[in-house]
């Protein structure tokens, strides 16, 4: 039996009845002969009680600072479960992220992990000791001041150490059973994946997917590690990530489609009148780029060849429009387009599966299954293994429901068909 | 203008609110010219709802994790105490023990301080910002595991950093005054002293004086750091404690009396019936030492000559109490006594003062004034500048009162008198 890592999340570890529960199964893994690595996040509310606390000392709390603030949550929780795993009769150790080596870049509040040179870790299991982690914290290499990962930071510290340690699989707990193919609030058919790939797996996260965040899954197939995403409230198996897949499972032909995600978090700016000639595009999205707003879809009509305008459509987080509007009405003069469209009632649904890239009509049948609810497309955007398209927010659940029961995704039909169809 | 190491305890920082107030006086320090260290508490009663989420997972938390857990209090009030000075346009960096450069023994929940090496809190200031320091704890020399000084630890951080960094003073702001001649809640005419000697105040603190912890005094009297003791809710001058008499206050004569302190967190032990022969009070000490008992006051009685045994009675904390009937026990038959008598009815009053080594007759006028108060004594013990009583619990306050009065300590009579009597 080799190495594990587990990874814990807030609402695994909410209160005191659930950090003993956790700490069960820790134990649980280290006597079926596991060595086991776990990290864990700030308990429940912790996180979001201490931004509270620094709004009220300051409006603006700084970087730095804020980092050795926020960092205490994840202290709290590693130490008590290290305590409850000791109560239990097996020994435990907690460290923060910089004692376990986690080493990151100087940004505070969204550092990146430049390097793991987990030796206190190693030396700890090689002690018999279960290793508790710090999730969603780092040290900067050049100031040596404390830092944190920013959003999906715990999942990204597990894989992280996984890596580092050449784990047999990083397990990621939580409080759902896994990655459905389609979100299971909106698609009571929803079903389980019980493996997908990481290629899949990135374009749910990207497109909407909220189990586990696109960077982990990144770092995960950059350094080959399993992910095991399930509940930390029920024993049953999640869902496996990984580039290949596992050994032992027959290696049948599987379904073409992953599943159907959605993302009603964005909205579109639409730059009207536009002059159609070289650099305006590059301009507008320079303009962006300069306020540090990230955009996904991008879409430019075909220029009314009378007028020599066109309109560019494109879609960003609804919380970055104010800035992206502004950054663009400065920049109005220089681009020389008429006006600025801003639409947050729109939502986007997106097809996921490998399988699309060798079986013809895929598109097809979604663009029929959308058509067929009644549902109209204002964007479309693809990838090789995903079609995604922007429609009315209102419109959202009907069309993911649709194209999730068009694909034979549906629980209680036969597992996900191969699907045959003609052109895409 | 010099450095000064600035101290602000759990109660100053109990809120966002005084974090504030905390913040603008730290601020005032460093316009005034000074660099600035603060070493901070935890915010209000953060320790005790650690300590109670550590019983609740487990009934005996280990040394290390408890450690870990703990100093997660410093961490964020030290990050909003920082947020809060940035809050008001200067420059503050928080660290923690361990990037402080407080450098512990491996004694886990009550380590010592070993070595203070301040590199990073020296760049800090030299780049013109206020450092604010974890206190109450440090990080092993050995393990390089995080360690927390026990009791007072927070004020023995302040003058050791203090120390390191040879500031002009050490500044130790509470919620109190500063120290009294008696406890101002049993005697109401009880004066704030505005300075007395290290040595008279290890006294008080070793008598049961609250304000300073006897470690932190005696940190302070080895390295010769002045310590001023004041309020962080006023902002009058508190007590002064130093080696010799601040320079510049008139070098008259001053009282030979410091203080009255009084103790009721003590109980008695008498050993009763053990034989009057070598190594018998060494058998029983040995007993409590093993057990890790700290005592106070030892009194062997006269012998009966016609029985040859003897009475021994000691005083130690109540708390210690049961540990040590048990350690007695358990030792019975090798000790060979009849019984014991635990008795946790019981107070201590002491009168502290460097002047009664040159000044005869005090311990006279001391006694007299129980007397006069109708209080009696059962235990007795000197030092060179202190004598201690043990009194019944119920009458410690009339007795405090009593000798308060006596020695002219009342705040409404004038300065109190150099002493003449006769014979100690």
């Amino acid at each position: 039996m080799g190495l594990v890592v587990q990874k814990y999340g807030g609402s695994s570890v909410a209160d005191a009845e659930g950090i003993k529960r956790v700490a069960k199964r820790i134990v649980d893994a280290k006597k079926n002969g596991h060595q086991v690595v776990v990290v864990v996040s700030a308990m429940g509310d912790t996180t979001d009680e201490l931004i509270d606390l620094a709004e009220q000392v300051s409006p603006m709390p700084a970087g730095r600072e804020f980092d050795m603030l926020l960092t205490a949550g994840e202290r709290i929780s590693m130490a008590l479960l290290a305590m409850a795993i000791k109560n239990l009769g097996h020994e435990a150790q907690s460290f923060t992220g910089s004692q376990a080596g986690v080493i990151t870049d100087s940004v505070h509040n969204k550092a990146r992990i430049i390097d793991v040179t987990p030796g206190r870790i190693r030396t700890a299991l090689d002690g018999g000791n279960i290793a508790i982690v710090a999730g969603f914290q780092g040290v900067s290499a050049d100031s040596k001041d404390i830092t944190t990962l920013g959003r999906g930071g715990s999942d990204t510290t597990a894989v992280a150490l996984a890596a580092a340690l050449d784990a047999e699989v990083c397990e990621i707990y939580t409080d759902v059973d896994g990655v459905f193919t389609a979100d299971p609030r909106v698609v009571k058919k929803a079903r389980k994946i019980d493996w997908i790939s990481s290629e899949d797996m990135l374009e749910l996260a990207a497109s909407g997917s909220k189990v586990l965040l696109h960077r982990c899954v990144e770092y995960a197939r950059r350094y080959n590690i399993p992910i095991h995403v399930r509940s930390s409230f029920s024993g049953l198996p999640g869902t496996w990530v990984s580039n290949e897949q596992p050994n032992g499972d027959e290696q049948v032909e599987h379904a073409i489609i992953s599943g159907v995600a959605h993302d009603v978090s964005e909205a579109k700016i639409t730059v009207v009148g536009v002059p159609d000639k070289p650099g305006e595009a590059a301009a507008i999205f320079r303009a962006i780029a300069d306020a540090e707003i990230n955009i996904d879809m991008i879409v430019q009509n075909v220029s009314a060849a009378a007028t020599g305008l066109t309109d560019i459509s494109f879609t960003l987080p609804k919380t970055e429009g104010h800035k992206a509007i502004d950054a663009l009405e400065k920049a109005k003069a220089a681009i020389g387009f008429d006006s600025l469209r801003y639409d947050d009632q729109i939502g986007k649904i997106s097809l996921v599966g490998a399988g699309m890239k060798t079986h013809p009509g895929v598109t097809a049948s979604f663009f029929q299954a959308l058509s067929d609810a009644g549902v109209n497309i204002e964007l479309i955007s693809t990838s090789e293994i995903r079609i995604s398209v922007v429609t009315r927010q209102d419109d959202v659940n009907a069309a993911v429901v649709a194209v999730h029961t068009a694909f034979g995704l549906d629980s209680d039909s036969d597992e996900a068909v191969v699907y045959g169809g003609t052109g895409r």
